[in-house]
């Protein structure tokens, strides 16, 4: 089949080419540029692809004609506009966007600060966090963000088992500059970010509302999270350091058995009781791996979950949507080397 | 006067000196290697200080005769040994390690795998952690720990106000390489720790205890910490991301008037509300920038203290409790460079 | 084909391991450790690779029945003993070690401080240099070093068509640390590493000879290279910035013209006037980007060329000469994807 | 006494900023804003600075009253504007910025693509190359850039002595960030740098035209150099690695005396014969460490000089010019700790 992917140019927009290029059951990858009005070459805007491809001018006339499904690597309050037609049409739709992830429009507008899509269609998208849900017959799926499917994995045995005081969870999340976005600030400039841990939006990361929607789905008592994200020094990679109190009657049998009982049959979630990943181990890969340990005297639990931000945490996550939308089995297209040594 | 150091050639010990020389009441600074039988030049060992000072050999006799205090900047288990004279002749110490930080063998011995100093000689020690305590008689003093000091200077305000649930405290730290030992291993390998984050002895480090025998000065009913340490790819520098749950009537106020009240006085510590410091802005100085915020919702307590773990974490605090030893003002010599930009 | 690979836990060894493993002729890759009497899981060693495949025991009679070809991916020292039952039986090889690239055993031994192997072996074996030689009947091929290949790249049309002073020609390349080896030692800890540049065996790289000898090949007249290696702080990529006196007579249609001939066909490498490469945009990939330029003044010419040095410079060009070996056409294999962004 | 400076929001005025507030010989730094109308608290731009001092709005008359000297740290273009009523009173001016480096108007204008200043001044400037020339009674000192400083301090030995063949000189020259400009562009951004080495302006970069008119002040046979500029993944620290065939008749002694007759009584450059410098150990200080050695085969020397560019290339270089201004020894204020480790 053929495939259209809108947003070529951005971080996640060249990984999830890369992927499809390479994917099995993909014949080819049609370009488009959401603003473009005229055909643009690709290796012009991104040489390092070394393509020979077309970004074509942005037309959902053509796109539905010549793919069976779109891809939109976009900004956040791009897709807002843009998919009402695929959305009317019944047209298949994965949205690496923030726009179409949370079910409450006041909400997304006062996270995005942005207007939210209509309700109805914001009813019909379908939150896909890969590893626990199947893409069934819905049209529109909004890719969770990275942070989230990196807090979300490592909470999910947890708080889907109700292990523990939902009021105590601490996320102490880090990230590397590919997930800052790809315009020059003076945050990101190498001069400020190297050697430097630099917090920002702590509380305010506009992750947190999708991050507790789905907590709420798994445990309503969840009233929200302390989530802080710290800038690193380096370029791919999250680690959300996560924290909770684990329930008087908790033991350690009963945490590592939710974390076995969740993940043992997941092709790309690793799960160890005291041993921790480093953030390496999972780059240029689609694996999300987690250490967690149950404190003995403080009865905490730590849970550590790495993943590649724009592998796992987007375009990685993006094709395991594609393959559950069109009945693929996971791990195709998803056989990555690592970034070695 | 002239001071003795011993241990210029480790990281601390290094940036020790280069503070001692500069020191506007230390004359000389004579140095001496723990395991050194002659002389030799401080300029083979280290070219990078480009000195013509000579380390002399070991004996604490001509230490005790040529100087008036004695600084050790050497490994965990050097003093243990060598320190005994010292203490029987009532001669001033500031020791960098950990041998005699801990009042209870037991417990040295469990977290250093080493034997610990004699009972009598570690009630004696002083635990310098010098924004607290003043050295005023004593004449041991054990400099803290570079985890623990930006840890307790984080958590002070609110443990000795008792206004957190003291079983919740969770310490997310990181470090750079320069906190990681000299001595080239596989972790410390550029190939490994570069575009990586890797976590190590979560909850084993040995700072945990001397932690916790602080806490526990301030409010018994501190039973332990949640400590995860994660080494960083950058050489200097500690952050230690802090959380605690407040007591069900603890408000904003509270904790901002525990961190002015705390702080307010204090020259090397910053402790600001809801603006979080990043971890350069601190290094080649010997300050602690601390940003804080109580959560609304989930009425956790997030504190972000930040120290360069060589100065306020090791040889900074040294000068500390050099200049309360001797009744210097708190700044002396330590009117620092920020390394810029 | 089922194909053999000794030293797959060193750095350019799990890197080819994972090309062999993805190549579209290669049905199995076996593991080999040279120094092992028993096998070994390769999870326990690499757990990065997450593989179930063992190590086995070393044992060339085992290594030539159950494969067509064997790789060595050994440390400089170690085919000059093992490699003897396979050059006597005629069984294909791919060294990517040092010891039979050069022909000369006086020169061997002056460089790398060993013996090199038998005369008779040395003249036996192919130099690997991909982009210029095929491999024809050889059964040995020596894989050219990473400083190496870069290099002869860069330079090769320019020797090639005598278009410079062979006396003038300079070096001055640097290297990432997954160039200078997987044991810790002082050099390549990080706290030396970061922030830093470290020359090392200025003329004196044991890459040093087999360019001298290359060249020589292409021009008698090359007396030798003035060559400087400095360590970078970062892991993968090679740039060697060569500069070179044209002769007074040569002009700049000579060196584009010089360029053009010798890469137009070529797969992998791309050389382009007046524009000059980022390391980053190799790396990933098996290609070696080329920016040359004659400066009108000095009549001096610059030629930067860029590789990933596991890749092009190890790995990726033992495919090449496997692809050269076995017919298969060029790229087979090394359809691979940059590191992005 | 006091003095002025303008542009401390730069990272060498602010670098400036901090070794003028060090000074023994300063009582009070006065700071002006060139394009400011009020003042503005230093804190509010530099909080990194912890200062309470003012920036003042820009008033030549209230500079001239209240300072005895000042110093423009600012953009290139700003003083060959706001130079004019220091220079007609004969004000001193050191000058960070390279308006006044250039005895030629046109030169000016062809590499800096801006106006110059009028001729009579540029005559009356002093190219304030510390190491050689004395300020003497000049009032206008221009304060060469990072770039140059570090090459000319290279090659200044053999272009003074006339021992190499100017025509072969080779600059390959690599500098961390700090030296690229604070305003956050697309080359800069910590994605981009990182992990990576970005040539730029090869044979263009704004420093070649002072560095060739002091070569040719030391040998008018100079006719160019080739100069290649790499951006490294570091913040500070500039390596020039310079490269010149020595005439035929000249030995190593010839070598080595040139030297050690340029340097023997320089406080702050030091010359190794075949030891290389890192580019580490002088971060942090005003000091040039040069490691050279003639290659015995191709009678080529290579030459490698590394200075700290905020400070030997600009900031501690003006400090030098302003001792000598002021016949203040040459190592008042200079007297730095290395960044250690």
């Amino acid at each position: 089949m053929n495939v259209g992917l809108v947003g070529v140019t951005g971080y996640s927009g060249s990984v999830l080419y890369e992927l499809l290029r390479r994917h099995p059951n993909v014949d080819q990858v049609n370009l488009y540029g959401h603003a473009q009005k005229v055909a643009q070459s690709l290796n012009e805007v991104l040489p390092q692809l070394r393509s020979r491809s077309s970004i074509l001018p942005y037309d959902p006339v053509e796109i539905t004609k010549n793919n069976q499904v779109v891809f939109f690597a976009t900004s956040a309050g791009v897709t807002t506009n843009l998919a009402t037609p695929f959305i009317e049409a019944g047209f298949p739709v994965i949205d690496l966007a923030g726009d179409f992830r949370l079910k409450s429009r006041e909400t997304y507008k006062k996270w995005y600060k942005k207007s939210a899509p209509k309700t109805e269609y914001l009813e019909k998208s379908h939150y896909g966090l890969a590893d626990f849900y199947e893409v069934n017959d819905a049209k529109y799926v909004a890719n969770p963000g990275c942070y989230a499917t990196a807090t979300l994995l490592a909470l999910a045995p947890l708080i889907q088992n109700h292990l523990v005081d939902t009021s105590s969870i601490v996320v102490d999340a880090k990230s590397g500059t590919s997930g800052a976005g790809k315009k020059p600030n003076e945050m990101t400039h190498f001069t400020k970010t190297n050697e430097n841990l630099q917090l920002y939006k702590v509380n305010q990361h506009q992750h947190i509302p999708e991050i507790v929607q789905q907590l709420q789905i798994w445990d309503k008592s969840v009233p929200y999270i302390q989530f802080t994200t710290t800038l690193l020094p380096l370029t791919r990679g999250i680690m959300a350091s996560c924290y909770a109190k684990a329930k008087p009657e908790i033991t350690e049998d009963d945490v590592r058995n939710a974390f076995i009982r969740t993940y043992s049959d997941d092709t790309f979630v690793n799960a160890t009781e005291g041993v921790f990943p480093t953030l390496k181990q999972v780059v240029g890969t689609n694996f999300c791996d987690i250490g967690y340990q149950l404190n003995p005297v403080t009865h905490q639990i730590v849970i550590v979950s790495v993943i590649d931000n724009l592998l796992k945490g987007a375009a990685g996550q993006a094709i395991q949507n594609f393959n559950s939308m069109f009945n693929y089995t996971p791990e195709t297209g998803l056989d990555l080397t690592p970034v070695l040594p």
